[in-house]
This record gives C-alpha cells, structure tokens and sequence, in this order.
C-alpha cells in the first residue's frame, strides 16, 4: 500500500509550489513534509519533486497526484458515513481552450469537487490522458485510450475569418494559393493545425502558413478583429462580431466542424457520473449534432 | 558565426512541432532538416531539439530560436536596400494573461511582426526574458534583469468577487478566517499569489486557501460568475457582472492593486521602439497611476 500522507505532502507540494506552503497547508512541519517525501522516493527509488523555486512535479510525481486526487474522489462516492476525513476532492481535467471559453463552464457546477483544469488545444487535450495525468479530457480525438471510454459530443464548427481590410489588402481577388501564402495566419500554438487544414480544405494543397501564435481564445479572436492576422474562430466567440461585419469569412459557406470527445477513465466514470450527464445536455445544446 | 541556415531549420521545426513541417515551409528535404540541425548539435555538443512527436526545443534549442528572432528584428531596423530576404521577423514576447485578456491586444498593430506570445501569470512572465527566451515581458516584476530595462506601466486593479449566493453560503457574517479557509477561491495556476495575498490583506494573516485552479482570463471569470469559488478579476474584466449585481465585493473598497512593468532587452529596445510607445500611451489610459 502506498502512503498516503506522503501523497497527500506531494500533492499540495505540486498544487502550491513550495514545502513550506505545503506544510502550512496541512497543518505540519516543513521538516515533516520534507522526510514524507524523502521516504517516498527512496521506497519507489525515484525523484518525484523537482525543487525549484518553485517546486514541481516529475512524471512520476505527477501521476501519482493524479492517483490520490482518483482515491480521493472514489472516496466521495461512499456512503457518508464510511466518507474518511481526508482533504477536498481535486477533479484533474484536461478541456480545450475552445471548449473552456465557451460551453464547458457552466458543467463544472455538476460536481462539488475542487477542479484542477490542465488547459490545451483540441487535437492534444487526449495525450494528458494518455499519460495518465487527468481522469478525463475533452478532446477532437476519438479514439480512446486504454481503460477510458470515448463519448461523442457533437462538433464545434470553426469560421476562416479575417476583417474586411485585412481581406482587401491580402485577398482583394478571393482566396488564393499565394495569398494564403503571404497572409499571417494567427495560430493557437506550435501543436494547432486548424489553420492549415482549412486551407487544405480551400485550396486542396498542404499550404505552409506564415503566422503569430496567441496561446489564449478570446485574445486569439481579438487579434483577428485588430486585422493582425485571418484565424479559426469557433462562431459561437464570432457571432457578435460577424454580425456587426467587424469580421467576414475569408470564404462564404466553408466552415470547419471539429467534433469533440469526452474521454473518461472507465475506474472513475461512476464517481464522475453527475458531471458526464451535464456534459452530455449540454453539449447536445450547445454543439452540432 | 553561428549556421543561419541550420537555426532558421531549428526555428521552424521548434515552431511547427515536426521535421516534415519545417522542411515544407523551407522548401528543402526533410533531409536536408536534419542534417543542418544534426551538424548544429555537433558543433554545439548539445541536444537542441526533443524529436519528440511533437518535436520541440530543449533549453539550448530555445535559446537559439530566441537569438534567430532577435537577429531577423534587428535586421528590420537597417535601411530598405540592404534588408536581406530572409524570413519574417519574429517578435517572442512574454505577457500576463491578464493583460493579454484586456488592454494589451491592440499595441500588437504598432509593429509589423509575426508574435510568438508566452502567457504566464504576472508574477512569472519575467521568469522567460531572465531564462533569454524572450526579447520582452509584461510583468508585476519591477527589477530589471541584467541587460534589460524595465518602465513602469501603471496597475492593474483586481478586486476581489464572488456572487451574492456565495457571499451568502460561505460568508453569512461577513469575510473571516475561518470562512476563508473553508470557501472555495479560484486560482489561474500553481504560481499565482493574488488569492493569498488579498486574504493576507483583508485578514493580516497569512492563510491557505482550498481552490480551482483555471489557467485562462476569461474562463476564470466565468467560472466565479457560475458560483464555484471566489477570485480576483481584473476590474474591468468584472465590471458588466459588477454592474448588474450578478458579483458582488468579499469586502467593500477593498481592492489589490498590481504594478505591472515593461521589461525590455536593452540591445531589442531600438526595434521595440513603436511597441514600447504604443504600450504606454495605452497603458496610461487603461491602468491606474
């Protein structure tokens, strides 16, 4: 049997950045907090904490967290008479950025646990799982991982949008080859291939797109609106926009539909029930079918 | 003199994630890819890229990618006539998420460059300019790091919210200690002190507070709004919800003013000089004195 105490040192050490905070959290010494975590590294003869400042966790520190916060959780769903005093629930959850700036939040109320929310983009939020470091993600991927299950949420549908200056000065005849090109593109991050599969899309060819990298959603869409660059913006975040013509499809008619999977470790899904419900409805309002 | 040729190769394979991708957007072979960067690493006696998939930088590689964008910048700056053909000039900057979600987007026009942003919490956006990975940051930091300037921009007033049902269930008499420690707060990351640091300043005492943590601007805000812990949103961020009665202060008048500076590298500064200019002017106009 693992220790626990010594999980439950390591824990707040990742979540808070310091022994010392992590020591006046549980209400220890940061000696104490300290030799915890000596022993459990010497037990499992390997470096769990990388010291910092500030300190954070290795793999293996990370997936054990990831397994006290599943003990802890599966805890919660005993009866409450047998519920052990042990910390707060923490509920690891990889979600898209897409999705957490639009129709995830409001699921978060299904559960009263404490979330821990690991933010990516959607062809990657599945590899968090992958690695076992959440019990569940929201992801384009649908395959599932070993031991979790893949539910279908319907698609987010994506724009190719730009404003209308931008579309004067770099498409003043339609989109083309070359001016996509030459035209900045404005990208998530290094791992975001929305962009390029719409020109795919547009033009048939693998295109190579210059561009900004803006790592935040509603930043990304401002960026787009300031004419720095043509982006994929879900409509939802582009409805107001689009409507007040500030901003214009680069092509009419040629959205992206990006279908989204939520992913469950099969060991959690029943203490995660309530919250797979709220994901379901509202999904089924808020995405395409 | 460093191979130009191998670090543009280092810099679009760090950027695209894949060896494939850099070589396409070169127009060499893969091949070709990867000789330059094996021939880099040879001469450095360093790894400079993860081949991953995803392939990424190490710390070196990084390094150098940064190096590469700050030459191409530089270049920008020399007469029309001798400007080489190189690739685009790259501008990596480091900017607190809370800037990025409000007044910062539109300085980004004031420079004709493709941005590579870095988003981080106030505190630790410096931490990227020390580690050379950028060529400037936005950040609550107000001591310049060795070859760098910093400018005072003003602050960035937070105040701390929660919706009247939450105020109600978790502090009916008012905020105390005790609720505080009970109550859950919402925190971006690991790193952010805000939380703390208004609790040690409505309470004079240093608390450890249970918590979400929600890694982007907007989403954090949302989920206040939804009832799920308490936080601390940038004033105007908050002030529709505000407005409306739908988030209400912890503490009347009690808000946390955060200074934020604008560090530069001192030989980039000349280049940064239109940004520089932009974020002050808007700067003053959107952050307190």
């Amino acid at each position: 049997m693992l220790d626990y105490a010594a999980l439950a040192a390591l824990s707040e050490i990742i979540r808070r950045g310091s022994f010392e905070a992590a020591a006046a959290a549980l209400g220890v010494t940061p000696s104490a907090v300290s030799q915890r975590i000596k022993g459990l590294e010497e037990r499992l003869g390997q470096v769990l904490i990388h010291r910092g400042p500030p300190a954070s966790g290795t793999e293996t520190g990370l997936r054990l967290m990831q397994h006290l916060d599943q003990v802890r959780l599966l805890e919660t769903t005993l009866a409450a008479s047998l519920r052990p005093t042990g910390g707060p629930a923490v509920l690891r959850l990889a979600v898209n950025a897409d999705s957490l700036a639009t129709w995830f939040p409001p699921v978060m109320t299904a559960l009263p646990v404490l979330y821990d929310l690991v933010v990516d983009d959607q062809d990657h939020a599945r590899d968090w799982l992958r690695q076992g470091q959440v019990s569940a993600a929201i992801s384009s991927d649908p395959d599932p991982v070993p031991g979790c299950d893949a539910l279908p949420l319907g698609a987010m549908r994506y724009l190719a949008l730009a404003t209308p200056d931008f579309l004067a000065r770099h498409f003043p005849d339609g989109v083309t080859e070359a001016g996509l090109r030459a035209a900045p593109a404005i990208t998530f991050n290094a791992k975001d291939a929305l962009q390029s599969r719409w020109a795919q899309k547009a033009t048939g060819r693998r295109l190579h797109l210059p561009g900004h990298l803006i790592p935040a959603s509603e930043p990304f869409a401002r960026a787009v609106e300031l004419g720095l660059g043509w982006g994929m913006i879900p409509e939802s975040i582009a409805a107001p926009a689009l409507h007040q013509g500030r901003l214009q499809p680069l092509v009419p008619d040629l959205p992206l539909d990006v279908a989204l999977h939520w992913h469950v470790q099969r060991a959690m899904a029943p203490a995660l029930a309530p919250l797979t419900a709220a994901i379901r409805k509202r999904a089924a309002a808020e995405l395409r079918p």
